[in-house]
């Protein structure tokens, strides 16, 4: 396949692949694709090694890495920029009857709230991933992605800033940004940013109300950059009913989270695997933002009548985070979530990674066949 | 274009055009398509007039009718089955809040709640609309369907009833349901259903929260009849990439609403237009059942935080006429609503029929041979 997109990367086939799994980001771009690691989950020393280990095993091919830099969160509005203290500070902002809710919730279903205590006071919910989506954690991912050999810098909820669209130009970086509406398209190119990733309602993790089907093209004739389609795409079809939109190639996440190069528990493989399209729910339950995940009896607690609300990010996922910390190793079933797409109703098998790009090209290159042959009757 | 579907009707394209406007229906049929009359605004005497008038004017090309079966409403559920003395006892079950609650909505909108009295007291809220929703007066629709010479029976929300499944067939009538959810799918094959319309969370009216992108091509590998694609298909492109998932055609409702033969009031034209695909929303506000329309102060009110909540369809459109009667002829723009999908975005000019299906079909050729010289490299 030949298309800008492709020649502009030097790969074989527009197929980006968001994984938090190095491994299956290596696998993608060896396997013709381009893989983009999320940065979100790693600590700056800990992304430092994971990008030193892909450095390693992609020979010098293509790939990218994926920040998260929301517009909005309540540290930006709150003014907390002190990093060292800015747990504490957040936690202030927790009210106790979202603890007390958080504790019902867990204790209805059989954990123990008062076994585990150990270091709840100074660390609960302030994993990585909070810091990830703090305006003061954020851009310290950004440099150390731009001192490695990345083809790509990508960015979700907003745009990253201008120094760092600047400084990756300089150094031959494209920089994509993930959206869900035109709006957020056209201001994200006026910023400087070289590809829009169009991303609809019914992908995984944080996501807007506009289907793929009609943002996708709304986006192609709004902006004069490739659109990269996100939101449903886990096989050639999609594939080619992305590019018939006018994207210029397609952006993944939740099909890699089932394939055997990917890390994931049992138990998420299990209920991925077992999951049909409507198991999923757009629900503010994880992180304080819509995302679309497994419906759970965590998502269901929070949207039930006596819910206090959901809070702000990235206070709700403190809450998840204090949690996961509280239900340890062996969560119960019900409470196990994951954000996914819809497309989780096609993650039926473990594939290894290259296979998912190999089956997915093959399907490509048979339903544009079928269409031609359709239209010639 | 040539495919079973088109080969089974012997139209030249597969579009499958629902409006309920008989002048759109014929030229859709006119155009190589196949126009379908949504049949639910109609008493048995106008739907009657209707087709006489469609039979007239199609010169023998096919064309199809559509009735809502749903398989759920209150009037099913109370064991109301005597049409003759059906709205006094639908009225019984609308509790006095909720009569205040849209007198309140009205008034804080300028509207005189005392200005129009004439007739509520047995008519408002019962036109055939309401008649259609219920399973007393659905019935008689499929009969009169059945006495012209159509080439298909849709039914929304539900699937018609096995007799009527079993006299369309005998009289070479194909039978279509449409779907928001596979195992919906599977149920209405089983049943005899020839052709599934798989509609997508993107589409205007009743829809499910499955997007178009996933849901086709589960229906399509679930199910062994022809699917059709519906929800987000307004244009070449969305059509092309309704056959990638796996479509044999496509079923268009809301691009007709703004076509030069439909007889749209000038501000719902005017708000249409003017619409991004933001600006819908999937509420109950309407019918009771979620259902895709424009976002108003109407379908803001039944979603706030003081709303009485919505009622189960069909009292819900009861007071949806209710509002309807007192309003008058000139109500206020900011309550003025339609169904309608998210491919509204894409409704920003006023066309001929003729030429929506013409630019349709024009665009699926070049994005079919877009996507083959792409392949071609």
């Amino acid at each position: 396949m030949r298309n800008p997109l492709t020649e502009a990367f030097g790969i074989e086939y527009p197929i980006f692949a968001f994984s938090h799994c190095r491994d299956v980001v290596a696998a993608v771009t060896n396997a013709g694709g381009m893989g983009v690691l999320g940065a979100l989950a790693f600590s700056p020393e800990e992304l430092e090694q994971e990008l030193t280990w892909i450095d390693e095993h992609v020979g010098g091919r293509p790939y990218g890495v994926d920040v998260v830099m929301p517009v909005k969160t309540l540290d930006r509005d709150a003014g907390i920029d002190d990093v060292s203290d800015i747990g504490a500070q957040l936690r202030s902002h927790i009210s106790q009857d979202h603890w007390d809710y958080t504790d019902r919730i867990l204790t209805e279903h059989g954990v123990d709230v008062a076994a585990r205590d150990d270091g709840l006071e100074e660390g609960a919910g302030l994993g990585a991933g909070v810091l990830g989506w703090t305006a003061a954690t954020g851009a310290p991912q950004i440099d150390i992605a731009l001192s490695h050999d990345i083809a790509l810098l990508a960015s979700a909820l907003g745009p990253p800033p201008k120094a760092a669209i600047d400084q990756a130009h300089e150094q031959g970086v494209k920089v994509a940004a993930l959206i869900g509406r035109v709006e957020q398209a056209q201001r994200d190119v006026a910023l400087g940013v070289d590809i829009i990733i169009a991303q609809g309602y019914e992908a995984g993790g944080h996501t807007g109300e506009v289907a793929s089907m009609v943002l996708v093209p709304d986006v192609v004739d709004a902006v004069d950059v490739p659109v990269l389609a996100a939101g449903g795409i886990g096989g050639g079809r999609q594939m080619a009913a992305a590019m018939a939109l006018g994207a210029a190639g397609v952006w993944t996440g939740s099909i890699w989270l089932t394939v055997a190069e990917n890390g994931s528990s049992p138990v998420v493989t299990e209920k991925l695997l077992g999951a049909t399209s409507t198991d999923t729910v757009r629900s503010r339950a994880y992180t304080g933002k819509p995302a679309r995940q497994l419906r759970t009896a965590w998502t269901d607690a929070w949207e039930a009548p006596d819910s206090p609300g959901t809070l702000p990010m990235p206070l709700q996922f403190i809450l998840n985070s204090y949690a996961s910390q509280k239900m340890g190793a062996t969560p119960p079933r019900e409470l196990v979530g994951m954000p996914v797409g819809q497309i989780v109703s096609r993650m039926d098998q473990v594939r290894s990674t290259k296979q998912v790009v190999v089956d997915m090209v093959q399907e490509y290159v048979d339903v544009t066949e079928r269409l031609t042959a359709d239209l010639e009757g």
